[in-house]
C-alpha cells in the first residue's frame, strides 16, 4: 500500500493561530500574507523569528537561544567563519561564469571527485538540488532510452516540473508523472525478520515489470540512500546493493540523491551511498554543499553523462561560479580539518544511545535509528501494534519548540522526528535535546 | 520560416584550437576536459582566463585589462562593494530559510513590488531564472487549464526539463516539447514598412489557432520583451501590447521573462515590459538580481498565482534566504542611489549614436538598435539584401577579444553582436568599444 501525505504542511502556522502571537510576530506574519505567494509556510503554530545563528545555535528576536537539530544546510555550523571569509574574499576579486577559465571550479572538482568512487569522474554544477535532480532525470532518459523513474513512496526530489512529478512527498495536490513508479520504502522497523535487501530488490523488479507492462521503459531509480522523507530509514550498511543490481540488470541507472545524507553526515561514510558499497551512475548534491550559499552538483560516470551532453547543451549561469565554488571549497575544507565525519559518527552514536534510553522508558517511542547525525525517532500508539502516532509527533514538535529545540517530522505518516542537526552539534548538546524530549514526552502522558 | 541554430556553441573554444594556447591556458583547458562534463563550453578560440573584476572591467592572469560589454549578471558592476559588504554582513549574522520569520524577504518584497504594476502584487523567490520560468510555466498551466506555451523562434528560457523544452535557442539536439509553439520574432529591421504590433498580434492568433487545431489548449506566451536571444529586438515602445491583448483574449497569461531586460537595463523603464505599457500576469527575474549571488524571483497577480499555490506545495530551500535577499536589496539600492536607469538611457543613447556612425561607414553593418545599455549590432553581407553574415560576426567577436573587448553573438543566424555591458559602463568607455569595433571591421575588409 502506498500512502501519500502532505508531510510538508503538517507542522505549520495557520491564520487561526494568529491570536497566539505577540504583536511584533503578528506584524511579520501579516506582512508575509500580504507580500508573498501562498506557498510560503512557516514552521510552528507560533513561528520562530530568527535573527542570529552560530554553530548549532540560533537566536530569536527576543534573544532566546535555540538548539538547531533540524537544519542540514548550515551543515558545518551556522555562519561558519571559514565560509564567510572565503565568500567575502572571492566576492572582492571576481564572480563570473564558466565560459571563462577559472581555477576554482577545477580545484574544487579535483577535491570533490576524490571523495567519489573512481568511476564517477565528471563534475557539473548548478544552484539547487532540484536543478541537479532535474538534470539527473534527463540523463537517465538519454542514457537508457526510457522514461520510467522509480522513487520511494514518500520521496522528495525537487521543485521543478520534472522533479515535482517524481516527489510523492508533495502530496496529492501535485500529480505524479505517469512515468514515475513508486516503490514501498524499506521500513526496517516493520520488516522485522525479513531480509530487507532481498525484499527491496524484489519490489524493485516487480515495479520495473509493472511499468514495462504499462509500456513505460525503465530509465532509473533515484533515491536518497537514507530515505529521509520516508522517515529516515538507514537500514544496515549494504542492504541497498541487491536492488541496485536489479536496476542495472534492467538497463537503468542509479541516481544517488545526496542532498540530505551527503557531506559526512552519516558518519560511516562521506556519502550515503558509500555506506552500501554502491557505485552510483549519477550523484546529486545540494543543501549542505555551500553552507547556505546556493550551489549544487552533479557527478557522473563519463559515459552516462556523455549520453546527454553529446546531444543537449546545458549551461547554468550561476552554477560553478567562483563565489559558489569558494563556499563549497571552504565547506569541504572544514569537514576535513575538523574531521566532521568521525565527529558525526561518534556524537551521533552517543545521541542514539541516549535516545534509546527514552525508547525503553516510553511505550510511544517505537523505534530510534540513525547513521551519524541523521536520526529518526518514531512515535507510535504502542510498541505492539507499531501504529503511527502523528498527532503525538506534531505535539512533540511544538513542545520541543517551547523548550527551544528546533526540529520537524518526516515519513508518510508524519510520525517520525527528523533529527538532523548541523554537524557542529556537540556531545554537550545531547542533554538539552534529550532532556527536552524526555520532558515533552512526560508532559503528553 | 523558423530557423533553429545552436547559437550557444558558435563562439567557443574547440580542442583543435589548443595549439594556439600558451602552456598555462592549455593546462586549464586540459583540466576542464578531464574533470568537467562535456557541456562546459568556453568562449573564444583562445579562452580568457579571468582573475579580477571591477565595475565594467575584467583582468586576466597576465594582468591585461578587458572592457566587459557582455555580462549582465554583474549588472551594477563587477565586485560592487555594496553587494560584497551586504552579503558579508548578513553571512556573519544568519543565513537560513523561509520557514522561519525574517525581515529581509519582506522588506525586499515591499521594495521590488513597488517597481511593478499594482496588480502584480505577490512575490516568490528561487535561485535561478530557470527555476523562475519553470514555475511560471506551471502557473500558466494551472491558471489556464491548458498546456500550450508560445515562445519566440530563438527564445531561451532555461535549463530545466520544462524550460529547455521551450528554448529553441538550445538547438536541434534539444527537442522542443510538443506543447511549445514557436512564433516568428518581431524582426523590425526586416519588417520595414509593416506595423510590427499588428503583424505580431496576428502571428500570435495564428499560432494559438494552430495549436488549438492540434488539440493543445493555449496556456500562455512567455517572452523577454527585448527578444535577447532572437537578436536583441527592442522595437518601438508599445508595439507588444496588441499581441498581449490577443494572449488574454484567448485565455492565456503573459509571462514577462525579465532575466535579461530587467533591473533598469533598457533605460526607458525599470522593466522591459514597462516599455510597452503592459501589465504582465507573471514576471520572472534572474541574472542581474543579486549581481552574481544566485537569486531569482517570480512576481504575479494574486489570482494567477493562487491557481497554482492553492493546489501544489512549493518550497525552495535557498530561495529568499537572508543572504540572497541581502544581495538583491543591495543591487536595488545601488540602482536607485546611482540612478542607473537614467544612466543606462543616457549612455546607451550615446553609444547607439556612435555605433550608427559605424553603420553609415560599413556596408556590412546592417542595423544597430537598442534600448538603454542593451544593443544589437547586426552584420549582413550587404545593406540591400540584408542577408545575415554569421562568419563576419564570429570573426569580429574574436577580433574584439584580441582588442580586449568581451562580447558575444545572438540571433537565429548568430550574426548580431549582443552589447549588454554592466550598467557601470561609462561614456568614456565608448571610445574603447567603438574604436575596437571600427578597427576590427576595417581589418575584415
Amino acid at each position: 500500500m502506498v500512502v501519500r501525505s502532505t508531510i510538508m504542511d503538517t507542522n505549520s502556522f495557520r491564520p487561526e493561530h494568529a491570536s497566539e502571537l505577540d504583536d511584533a510576530t503578528r506584524e511579520l506574519t501579516n506582512k508575509r500574507d500580504r507580500l508573498l505567494g501562498e506557498s510560503y509556510r512557516l514552521f510552528y503554530r507560533r513561528p520562530v523569528h530568527l535573527v542570529k545563528g552560530l554553530g548549532q545555535y540560533l537566536w530569536d528576536a527576543n534573544g532566546d537561544k535555540y538548539l538547531d537539530v533540524y537544519n542540514n544546510v548550515a551543515s558545518i555550523g551556522h555562519c561558519h567563519p571559514a565560509v564567510t571569509s572565503a565568500v567575502n574574499e572571492q566576492m572582492q576579486s571576481l564572480n563570473t561564469h564558466t565560459r571563462y577559465l577559472h581555477e576554482r571550479i577545477l580545484s574544487y572538482s579535483e577535491d570533490i571527485l576524490q571523495t567519489m568512487p573512481e568511476a564517477v569522474n565528471k563534475a557539473m554544477y548548478m544552484c539547487t538540488g532540484s536543478e541537479a535532480n532535474d538534470l539527473a532525470m534527463r540523463i537517465a532518459h538519454s542514457y537508457s532510452g526510457g522514461t520510467g523513474i522509480i522513487v520511494s513512496q514518500e520521496a522528495y526530489h525537487g521543485t521543478s516540473a520534472l522533479t515535482s512529478g517524481a516527489s510523492p512527498a508533495l502530496g496529492s495536490g501535485q500529480p505524479l508523472s505517469p512515468h514515475t513508479g513508486l516503490i514501498a520504502s524499506p521500513d526496517h522497523y516493520r520488516l522485522a525478520g525479513q531480509d530487507a535487501g532481498l525484499w527491496f530488490a524484489q519490489k524493485m523488479q516487480e515495479k520495473i515489470d509493472e511499468m514495462s507492462a504499462n509500456g513505460i521503459k525503465f530509465a532509473g531509480f533515484m533515491a536518497d540512500s537514507i530515505f529521509s522523507s520516508d522517515g529516515v530509514l538507514p537500514g544496515d550498511p549494504g542492504f541497498l546493493q541487491p536492488a541496485i543490481d536489479v536496476v542495472h540488470k534492467n538497463g537503468g541507472i542509479f541516481i544517488a540523491d545526496e542532498v540530505q545524507p551527503g557531506f559526512a553526515r552519516t558518519g560511516e561514510a562521506f556519502w550515503g551511498f558509500a555506506r552500501h558499497g554502491i557505485v552510483p551512475d549519477v550523484v546529486t548534491t545540494g543543501k549542505p554543499m555551500g553552507n547556505g550559499i546556493p550551489v549544487s552538483g552533479l557527478f557522473a560516470k563519463h559515459d552516462v553523462l556523455a549520453s546527454f551532453s553529446d546531444q543537449i547543451p546545458y549551461f547554468n549561469t550561476f552554477g560553478g561560479n567562483p563565489v559558489a565554488m569558494a563556499a563549497a571549497q571552504a565547506v569541504l575544507g572544514v569537514i576535513k580539518d575538523e574531521d566532521l565525519q568521525a565527529h558525526s559518527a561518534i556524537v551521533g552514536q552517543q545521541l542514539l544511545n541516549e535516545l534509546k534510553v527514552l525508547q525503553a522508558k516510553y511505550e510511544c517511542v517505537g523505534d530510534v535509528r540513525g547513521a551519524g547525525l541523521f536520526i529518526g525517532f518514531e512515535l507510535v500508539t504502542d510498541k505492539e501494534s507499531k501504529a503511527p502516532n502523528k498527532a503525538l509527533a506534531l505535539d512533540l514538535i511544538e513542545k520541543l519548540r517551547d523548550r527551544k529545540v528546533l526540529t520537524s517530522v518526516a515519513g508518510p505518516h508524519g510520525n517520525v522526528l527528523k533529527l538532523r542537526p548541523p554537524l557542529a552539534f556537540q556531545a554537550h548538546d545531547i542533554d538539552w535535546l534529550v532532556g527536552a524530549l524526555d520532558e515533552s514526552l512526560q508532559a503528553t502522558l
